[in-house]
């Protein structure tokens, strides 16, 4: 059924997925769409943010920064949403805001979770790369990773909605920076035009020894948004006294229990000992009182002055959702994903 | 043979261990006692610490942080020593000093490692509460650990030369001490004169509902000196910001090659991302130009008003040194180890 201005479509958990989510752990919904009760505002969604920590919250047990999804409640998200009622007297019909709208087409809020976006020039900014993703990388990467000039960063998913704006952000910094990607295009794509000095194919079973000649001076910085085997990898090249900002560990959202061995905890407890690494693992919502408001000011100059580039992965209508959820958890988008659910 | 003064007795590293180190990995020899040139001195071993760290410097590859004792040389240690030549302008017959003579009766000194014990009432601390095991701690616990007021802190080895410094300078900041030890014994020591709030034995298969019942607030510092299970234990319970000093894995000291899975290494990355977890290795030689002197002068302060306590597991001649090395390495000792070698 198409959407229309009183059905409500909406995506909910409809199974805990077991391994990598399957388009069958969602349940595409239609309801009435609600109405705005006094305080309230009903929002339109007219673009979707789909983001790896999503796959945390299908779980039964949720992670321990945000509550799991219910069975049979809508999946949440990060939207740009257009408000088309209000009984709230700080919005109005018509104001673009950044919103939690989720995977549907209407929600109502109170708007204490609402930012309005106007002025804003292109508003799935929002979303990205004046976002949580990107937010995510200038805290991750400055305050805990704390590059310093002629260093040397590894950031995998390097060319993704984290990945490309660490590895630019350390650019400016004055560091070396080496990314890993999947596959030759977006290899391409960070060395030509995100400025990387080298960029590494993860399917390549030779990445250990590529990574070590594409590294000489070690590494001072890893920004951890994978784990799996490409930690194994950087690994051995950690310089003492490194940094692993642990952001993300995409690799494993989808084990089901440990996987099987080598236990590899034992050596990397000991790398950390004899190199005297710090690993520190950050949640953004924990950063917003302190940093948005730098992070957006430096942030905003650097697009403004076309010393960051941002690539969005555009996928049109709520419908695709959930594949385009699974595709981005096996690193098949280009860029951060954004669904285009109304114009 | 019996030492006398002409004879160097000296254990030299005979073989690489495979796993737990066997007497058999040492070899006595016997050497003439080397005669001092221009700008030395000639020492002689009054006590030997030893140390789990030693263990490392056994492996044909060291660590990151010192270089591995090569086959057929002798076995390296922290001692007290006395002066008995000296052509060194600053060093005299007599002279009490803390030294690095290693596994033997005597040991030439060029005087660069050499700190004066003058004054000190008890020379053996110059090895333990007042050295390098108790700065250890100091440094690991209050720059790394931090703990505060109320805090749960949890340390492991909880009556080793390490481990009772941690849990008693944790304490003197107003923290919840849990430790974990070997036997009945030690826990009740630990908690009847070293002041710890609980203590566990390592040994008892229920350690992960008994860490849990210890813990009602969760632990906030985790002590890392063992490694291996009492970490899983440790894991679940991490609160939220914790930190975890790594100051030794000597449960994986003799592992030979990775451990059988499951791998632990996802669940650690994705718990310390999900409760923004700091985990920082450290190598207590990095911080002596900085912080020795205020941990001097703390601990000093601390042993002098009886606010901590101090016990030494003492053995009694050079012979004695492989097997109290490897009953160490075994969790045997109660208390910092100590070879008495001469009086």
């Amino acid at each position: 059924m198409p959407q229309n201005a009183s059905i409500n479509r909406r995506f909910v958990l409809a199974a805990h997925p077991r391994g990598l989510p399957q388009t069958t752990d969602f349940r595409l919904e239609h309801t009435e769409v609600p109405a705005p009760h006094h305080g309230q505002v009903l929002l339109r969604t007219l673009a979707l943010s789909l983001d790896p920590y999503m796959r945390n919250l299908m779980d039964e047990v949720g992670p321990a920064y945000a509550a799991a999804v219910p069975l049979g409640e809508p999946m949440v998200g990060g939207t740009v949403s257009r408000v088309v009622e209000s009984r709230h007297a700080q919005f109005r019909p018509g104001d673009l805001v950044l919103a939690n709208a989720g995977w549907q087409d209407y929600a109502l809020s109170d708007g204490t979770d609402l930012l309005p976006l106007a002025g804003m020039p292109q508003p799935s900014y929002a979303l990205g790369a004046l976002g949580m993703p990107a937010f995510t990388a200038y805290v991750g990467l400055l305050d805990i990773g704390q590059p310093r000039p002629a260093e040397t960063v590894v950031v995998a998913a390097a060319t993704g909605a984290v990945g490309a704006m660490v590895g630019q952000i350390a650019k400016l910094q004055g560091a070396r920076v080496v990314g890993i990607a999947g596959g030759r295009e977006k290899c391409g794509y960070a060395v030509q035009e995100l400025g990387y000095d080298a960029c590494l194919d993860r399917h390549d079973p030779r990445l250990p020894a590529m990574l070590a000649a594409a590294c000489p001076q070690g590494i001072d910085v890893y920004f951890e948004n994978v784990g799996g085997t490409v930690f194994d990898a950087v690994l051995p090249l950690l310089n003492i006294g490194a940094r692993v900002p642990i952001c993300g560990v995409i690799a494993h959202y989808n084990d089901d229990g440990p996987p099987t061995g080598p236990d590899r905890l034992p050596a990397m407890m000991a790398a950390a000992l004899q190199k005297r690494i710090r690993l520190q693992g950050f949640i953004i919502l924990d950063h917003y009182a302190d940093r948005y408001e730098a992070f957006r000011r430096d942030m905003s100059a650097w697009i403004d002055a076309g010393r960051i580039k941002v690539r969005e992965h555009r996928v049109s209508g709520l419908e695709q959702a959930p594949a385009a959820f699974i595709d981005l958890l096996q690193g098949r988008n280009f860029g951060k994903v954004i669904v285009e659910i109304a114009p």
